[in-house]
């Protein structure tokens, strides 16, 4: 087995999810490249110095650019805050290495441009980091699809809600505006939702209409708590869309809705069949097919299991379960491949650009209430 | 008790389905005004003659106005196609007697406008037959609303889809001809789904911008199986959705998705909680509320019960289950305490005006392209 | 559409879904006899007279012998404590007239012998209440099994739990003394486990081995409210169960269980597939047979539409849920087929008496901790 | 962060899941012992070695002495089969080294209760892997259950079925034989309920009754396609059970049921509440306790988040789901808590003894047809 340096940069969930990921992913898949943890950053040199003890690094750093030029580092993992990611991923390119790049893209559409510019001149390999997509019982889906079990794709219909600012009592934050932040529940959710659509429809969004919805809009100033502040991006945002291969569908996010936790739900209707999802259930799907009698036709609820990619590397029988950071552990696989084999990932930063262009539209649509061609 | 002379004009399912109600809800609800079951209409008279024996009429005819005109008859019910619901409805309307009408309201606008003018004249009280607005189920969950258990709306969600067309085999038939039928998934289904939408939230839809799918262009001719016909109305429909009340969603409906059977799912998001619902599983809501302990926060199944209204006139314990027969027979009872007791309905015509209305935008938008007020 | 005049004797919860399938079953089923609601019997006059009113039947009484007399009167209904059902049977049976007898069949072993007894000399027909065994859902799974869609059936699992005696703050009533009602949720719930069980399985049960909790051993006096009374019959039951065909299983029941309404759960495991269902979810069986492709395999929830038993009578289109009354109906209807024709129903007196034996066995294990063959 | 050495015998499913969570433990955690993989051992040296560089051992042999004698192992991983559990993890005890022994804990009771001595008499630490009871899901309900949430355990219910061998057609193997394997279903996944009986109620069982069932008397002979060979021990097996506090329950298990998957599930039923789990969903627990207002009662499910037990050392958002090997990492935390703070774990080989014991009683009882205590 050949080993691959890697340095990870930003050490919050995302920065830790990708380090637990490089430790065990050699184990669970047994091929491929090796993974070596050789240095981690974080802005603070004493939490830097803590999280490569804890998360098994050798070296540490408080400059981003350290890890983008240690010689050992071959593979980079971006887990900053979203307007660092463009500056960090094309100095890696640059150098010829790969890039690990959290989602979205990055905070702005012509950033994401120069990403994919810098991207197409170099060896180096990327992949965005939309997990959703790297969910065996969710490659099972795609497989479903493309094989044609449920015919032509005629309907998509998506929702992400959380409910992470679902309580009005929660101070404003730099993430509810859109000088600082740019969208709301549009780049952090819908994002994630538009990279499945593109995945399982297997074609991009070409037009929408959307509406945004700023459910609280003052929130208490978290610096002066008898101020408030004005929230200026979308709570909620919805979306009628079309897709290049002429399917119709809608799509929409909340971070405003109580209870939802991970709640991340699809549909696809096709002319022979039906998929329907829930993250909350990431385990399972439910799929409608005709039987031989009608009168045994029902949706199956398919338990992932070793018949599905990748679940056998994990475990043997059925129904057993996998968690979020085994997805993610699929997502460094699909790359660890590319890179050893040459191949491409899904979403690249092509694929990923197609991306950031519907969250685009889809917000400029909201604000001026007319159909957006993509 | 007292009675009150009952007449159904067409014997289809719902024909059917009200002298089923009328049979039985005196037994059921033990108060109010007992039906008599009168006369009934279908346009073959051997066809009326054996529906009167089998649904226990006295009398029967195939002529609507024999219905329409018994002295007898204070109470008549339109179960005829959607073209003919103007003509009988405003008749009885005229002679002061009560209307039970399916729906939708009318095939068109203005024959909706003449019969809400009709019903403002008369005396006589209407209902149109939105019958998942009766389900105790819902009822609660409209309280639950009324009462600001889960906050303020701020968002509602809601979607209809059967398979009736799915299968792309199924011939063409006059109901996919805007010519014959108007509107195709609309006027069927999107219209229970716009009436469920103006009940929970309480509040009417007033901006939509809306989108039209013909998932089947093309179908057989079932009067010559060598030759096509071209199918012209909406196979799936979808909007985004303003209310009065500053709520924002999305709606949509189909009649080709394939395993739906009554797939009829809304979700109301509130500033302090979540309601869900499923119609194929008609005897619960899922409602999310802070418990004290936020470890033990989750979705309620509340199963309807004796504590729910109308339950307890049916069944003495909860979890037992209501079917679409009872619910029907709930819709009967308000349509008879209203008449009893002079107060309204709901939807009575000029609630259901407002649905249609709705429908109209709906529609009119998806073919420009553009959002449309109300 | 032949007539038969019915008497009902009883007017709780029983007595009234008796009347109101009475009034309703011929506009439903279209066929066969259609069902005259003569006369109706309580023990207080003037409730029996209110009843007779709010229920529509032509006379009442407070003597239930003026019932089982009455020369108009065919059928009659037993909706009574169990204590009285077997000398009302007896006598509605030597009078040749057909019995709809609520479940148990009675409250101790020698009554139903002798109903059984009696039954066989008369011409009557008569079906014991286990409605649940009438759900068109059910009938199907009966059907599924019957027609070897999951081969032989190996194991046999089924609980019932509800939550009527679950608050401890409930004080003391005849239901929870042996002297006065016999045994506890054995004799109330577990019954209909048996039923279920000898339906589905198609065989009887021949040796069990029972066990007994009393969750709640001291209850408030309802007439002293300073003192406690003993419960000595079982809150809980549990027994492992042999059929006569070599199928394994266990059965249990519990009338102390929060938050179970109507929870009666079953599963059929079969060599060549399982079946699961829910009570509380009555529309719907979940069917495991495999597919052709390992990977799509899964429990298929098949909700009960037009192509399963009875349900056509009922409703046109799949997934639109029948409820608790409408079963009740269904298990009319199957007693006035073998009325009309001659036939016989199920559990008539015999197989009725097959439960009962059960349900003895189980007690006499229970308390003698042994395993007794029946 | 010190460093502990561990060694894995046996490189299976459970030897990878092991090392799986060896390698990652230390970066989930972030605290405590971090292993260091010091030496994994197979019967043949040639897997030995590919499994040491695919999981990332510094060495191999195929010799289990190897690793328990070496110097730097301070944790011995027992992954090997049953009957070799004892004489591995009483050498690695005398050495006063840990063990994480797989269940179940040996293949007969007296070599159970050597191990259990050389425990007692060992510095060294045990757990055994029942997994089952280390899932934030289930501590979660074990915490809500001890501060009485649900009030006093009055019932507790539990099957465990899989379809590992539901196939007719799989061919005979030693698993099926009472001499090669012991018991069948019983001591391969009977095992896990009941461990998860006495970890959820706090007790343990007392007395049982048991049953057992042969499905598949007769399977395919593997070496001789001709003939076909006896299964003798249990393809299902079940018992009634009284836990040493009082508590009445039943369990079982079954290799042999189609469409389960790992089919676990369980049921408590308290005088204040009860809980429901559900394996195949082990992100969540349901359940039930009265809420203000009657009508608003219904069993909540819990998504299991970051206010449940080791849930926030994976993630920080709730919902997003552990899989099957973050449950293991969970198991190995605690036992290297138990090492660094010398605190015991659960179940540790005088808990997982008492496991044993039940086993082996319900096999007995099942034999001889009579109630037997423990």
């Amino acid at each position: 087995m050949k080993g691959i340096g890697v340095g990870v940069i930003g050490t919050g969930f995302m920065g830790k999810a990708h380090s637990v990921a490089y430790s065990g992913s050699a184990s669970v898949f047994g091929t491929g490249l090796r993974p070596r943890l050789e240095i981690v950053c974080d802005l603070s040199p004493k939490r830097a110095s803590q999280r490569a003890t804890d998360l098994g690094f050798s070296r540490y750093t408080s400059s981003w650019q350290d890890v983008v030029n240690d010689p050992e580092v071959k593979l980079v993992s971006v887990c900053t805050p979203n307007d660092t990611h463009a500056e960090i991923a094309i100095a890696a390119l640059k150098l010829g290495k790969s890039v690990w790049c959290e989602k979205p893209m990055s905070s702005n559409l012509p950033d994401s441009k120069k990403m994919l510019a810098a991207s197409k001149k170099s060896k180096g390999k990327t992949i965005i980091g939309y997990n959703y997509t790297k969910n065996p019982a969710v490659l099972h889906a795609r497989e479903l699809i493309e094989t044609g079990v449920i015919g032509d794709v005629a309907g998509f219909f998506c929702r992400y809600d959380v409910d992470n600012e679902a309580d009005k009592k929660r101070p404003w934050s730099w993430r509810m505006s859109r000088k600082a932040s740019g969208t709301g529940a549009n780049g952090d959710i819908l994002s994630h939702v538009i990279s499945v659509a593109h995945f399982l429809v297997g074609s991009t969004i070409s037009k929408v209409v959307g509406d945004i919805n700023i459910v609280h809009l003052k929130r208490k100033d978290p610096t002066n708590r008898k101020q408030t502040k004005t929230v200026d991006n979308d709570d909620m945002i919805s979306a009628l869309i079309h897709f290049q291969n002429g399917v119709h569908g809608h799509i929409g996010a909340s971070r405003v809705t109580w209870g939802k936790k991970c709640g991340l739900t699809w549909e696809v209707h096709g002319t022979e069949g039906t998929i329907i999802f829930d993250q909350e259930r990431l385990n399972e799907i439910k799929l409608f097919t005709r039987q031989k009698k009608k009168s045994t036709d029902g949706f199956r609820t398919i338990l992932t299991g070793p018949d599905h990619p990748f679940y056998k590397s994990f475990l043997p029988n059925g129904g057993h379960s996998l968690g979020f950071m085994d997805v993610k552990m699929c997502e460094l696989q699909m790359l660890l491949f590319a890179i050893e084999h040459d191949t491409e990932t899904w979403p690249n930063f092509e694929s990923g650009y197609e991306v950031e262009k519907v969250m685009d539209a889809v917000d400029r649509s909201a604000l001026s209430g007319k159909w957006i061609k993509i």
